[in-house]
């Protein structure tokens, strides 16, 4: 046995990545919109010094080690301190998503024991909802336009009136951050991330096949920063030295095509629905914005329709899909088009980029079978796929759901997916959207992609409902585009190209629009109630 | 104290390089050109398949956890199967430069009590040299033409025969790979690479800032595997699918040249000098090579001139200088420009594309004066520069070398520096290189460059010689180009439009050729002796 001899004990920690951003790129510009609209900036180097004060005026209030300290922020600059300042000093910063029911809201912090909340003040009704059910020691108001209220602080005369901190040494197992789930069952559950895991997911992050982040980009995340990390880009930032570009709260097409367009991003990120609208408007007016800077948007949170990438290819934009959750911080796999189908038929190519992508460095995958064993990787047999890896939840807070780790310690992802001779992975269901329908496995996924396709369909929901020959039967619910109609056999005859007769729908439902959780996916849940 | 609950167990060793080398990258071509000069082709996968094999006929022969395994080898494909196999199975991949003097190398095989050697056929009289001095349990031979010797084994044939090891597991602290620096004073010393070290090393070569290397990039390392990792190619490589060129023992420039062409190599790295006869082939016939796919040339391991970057400018060739020890794995810094100073002039360009660059992520820097205080980051004060980070050693093998240590854990480098606000580096010399004349440093390095921009001089090296009034004066001593002569008032004229007189050479002597270690680099300390 011989240990290396090099500088292990140097700790992967956010507190190193808040001195990079604050000594390497102190001019790095930080652009941020408030809730009126009008830019603050600033700059990295600011944000880095800044959140020296800000953690000072915390461990004032009497936030130590491993405390929570909550976050009820938009994407602006001042939950970019907070993402730099918690850390670093050693505490936890737990995102909320203020999009969540208060009930829900309200089991979370008391959950994770928040002892302190940060909220925007235009996030206000939010807290009056909740703070009947928990009591925080401290309530601090990031305070544009009014006072902060009675009986809270004010976040920028915190910050403004402390001395700034000289960054303790802090073990890189220590928790960092908090995120919860919003499962669609059951109660949340926290995921805690550690220093390490964000240091080294921030790392594969920027990797040029990951998310290619140079000190030459403008990142501008349309994901929240209360998802999961705002999936790695504002850490990715602060390491990298990429400009970055907070959108704030206004997430309407127009108002990030705006911001995109003004502000020259070069990456941006968000869930598909997003870009749906946007498509919407660029097709509608397709030379008010000038994207020729921007070079990729990075699509994850639930599966990608080829019209959609056919969609931004008409102008002249790359979408390139991502998978991940909230339990891999999130990035666990990305799909850029290998160079060997360079010259590959249009179908070829994006039949591979509708894809799940390959699993990035250091994250491993396998699926299985409900039988218990591993499928091949023929891109035919459907297993559930499970992870593990330095950025991958090892457990829940307070151990909550153990039934989503293996024996063997990997992390059960509740995914169906294929896997390709590439170890590109494709996404068929959720397991618990998956129709089982007389022992077969029905890919409601599949199903909602191809009705997407046709010209009729804005979004379409496939769910199982119960029948009593087959178990199971498929059933879709879809919201047509506006002004057009169609009815189910020109939809059974559009299907018949890919699905056999025994895979299709038995009925089809339409609605104006489907019902979609906090998160902007598709509640199944409610249609599978509503139509069993 | 709330500690996170990711994977944070799951250790970052070659074992996972090795395995996603073998998995996702298995049609990911490996190119090694034999020292006959015929081309093999393999793939990445097939050599973390061989690796397996190769791993179980060394535990057959008695290699065990932390057991040292010498290599006498070029860039070739099996010594890139050593670089996978020896560090994933547990034990430690030791590179022996085969240039140095035997003296030297009986010291260091002795010192790191190495066990057993694998040599390429054409290195046998390297071995033969050394094999008085040090006992080998085995010595396995990479037979091309002839038949292994006697007494010793055949590399291919043991591969060949041996059955595929699954990797163990190995903890990420333990030692992976070991070099010695070629200390041009004392006795060389070991360096032991940590598994941690090597990956995080890998993943941060690979950002887009640093080497920046993707899975359509074309890596030829000119660098040898037996230089501190070959610079962390081979292994960002193997983790990132990229393709490699393996260019063995025929490192002439037209032979390189016609490597970087034929394979259409995106990214090479190699020492100053390497690229200075390779220029000298352009300009003699700029249209022999299409060189169109080649998109950067990383050089270092000594200062570049900025005759050299200006040079391969002329031929559309981006020439990024970085900087970096056997120490420091050895990525310490890299100059990139800015995007700030993108619409400056090409002087200034010029001028900061001469420096260092600006640390890595995680490498830490700072400077300290003779007198033991910090410099300023204000581009003049000069100080000798200390870094630290997670691929930074920490300590030598058996304990020497313990002052270049500081009490408080940072590595000193001997690199006398200034650093700019922007934190990018600039090195003025070694620090036993430095001149002092009356109390004042005279930079060699400065003198040096300047000296070698004259259109007569070929090289310049710049040294101290002892002087009774001033303590030391610099002597500059010239190679200058075919058929060219120059005399001392007119190198003092051009000197003088950067120099004071008190710092420009007394002297001025003229060599056919500067005599070179065996790592390329000027031998001053014979020039020293030769002119004092």
């Amino acid at each position: 046995m011989l240990n290396g001899l090099m500088m292990d004990d140097y700790q992967l920690t956010i507190a190193a990545v808040a001195e990079r951003a604050e000594y390497f790129h102190r001019n790095k510009e930080v652009v941020s919109r408030r809730p009126d609209g009008s830019i603050v900036r600033s700059t990295l180097g600011a944000c880095g010094a800044r959140a020296r004060r800000l953690a000072s005026a915390l461990a004032q209030l009497g936030v130590a080690d491993g405390d929570r300290v909550a976050t009820l922020m938009w994407n602006q600059i001042e939950h970019m301190e907070m993402y730099l300042a918690v850390p670093a000093m050693g505490a936890v910063v737990h995102t909320l998503n203020p999009r969540l029911h208060p009930d829900e809201l309200s089991f979370i912090v008391g959950d994770a024991q928040d002892r302190v909340l940060v909220v925007d003040e235009s996030l206000l009704d939010v807290f009056d909802n909740i703070r009947e059910g928990h009591t925080f020691d401290h309530v601090i108001v990031v305070a544009h336009d009014e006072p902060a209220p009675e009986g809270t602080l004010n976040y920028h005369d915190l910050v403004d009136s402390a001395a700034p901190m000289p960054w303790p040494s802090v073990d890189e197992h220590r928790a960092a951050a908090m995120c919860y789930t919003s499962g669609t069952t059951g109660r949340p559950k926290g995921v805690v991330y550690s220093h390490r895991a964000l240091v080294l997911h921030s790392l594969t992050a920027a990797l040029p096949d990951t998310l290619g982040v140079s000190a030459r980009d403008t990142l501008l995340p349309v994901v929240p920063m209360f998802h999961a990390n705002a999936w790695g880009l504002p850490y990715a930032a602060a390491l990298i030295g990429a400009r970055l570009v907070l959108p704030g709260r206004q997430l309407d097409p127009s108002s990030v095509l705006d911001l995109l367009a003004d502000e020259r991003v070069t990456i941006t990120a968000g869930v598909p629905t997003v870009w749906m609208g946007m498509l919407a408007e660029l097709d509608a007016d397709p030379h008010r914005w000038d994207l020729t800077r921007l070079d990729r948007l990075i699509v994850g949170g639930a599966a990608v329709p080829r019209s959609l990438l056919e969609g931004f290819d008409r102008h002249g934009l790359t979408v390139v899909q991502a998978w991940g959750m909230t339990e891999t911080t999130p990035l666990g796999s990305i799909c850029r088009l290998p160079d060997d189908l360079d010259d590959s038929s249009r179908d070829e190519q994006y039949e591979f980029r509708s894809r799940q992508g390959i699993a990035v460095p250091f994250v491993e995958i396998r699926a299985r079978r409900e039988e218990g064993d591993l499928i091949d990787w023929d891109d035919k047999s459907m297993g559930e796929l499970e992870v593990r890896g330095p950025w991958v939840a090892a457990a829940y807070h307070n151990g909550s759901g153990a039934d989503s780790f293996t024996p063997d310690g990997w992390f059960r992802t509740g995914d169906i997916v294929r896997i390709d001779h590439r170890g590109c992975i494709r996404i068929c269901d959720r397991a618990k959207d998956l129709v089982k329908s007389g022992g077969e496995w029905i890919s409601s996924v599949d199903l909602e992609n191809h009705l997407m396709a046709h010209p009729a369909v804005a979004e379409a929901a496939v769910v199982a409902v119960p029948d009593a020959r087959w178990g199971e039967r498929p059933l879709a619910v879809l919201a047509l585009r506006e002004g057009k109609s169609v009815d189910p056999d020109a939809l059974r005859e559009h299907l018949s190209t890919e699905f056999a007769k025994w895979q299709m729908p038995d009925r089809f439902e339409i609605l104006p629009a489907i019902p979609r959780t906090a998160t902007g996916k598709f509640r199944k849940t409610a249609l599978r109630e509503q139509f069993s």
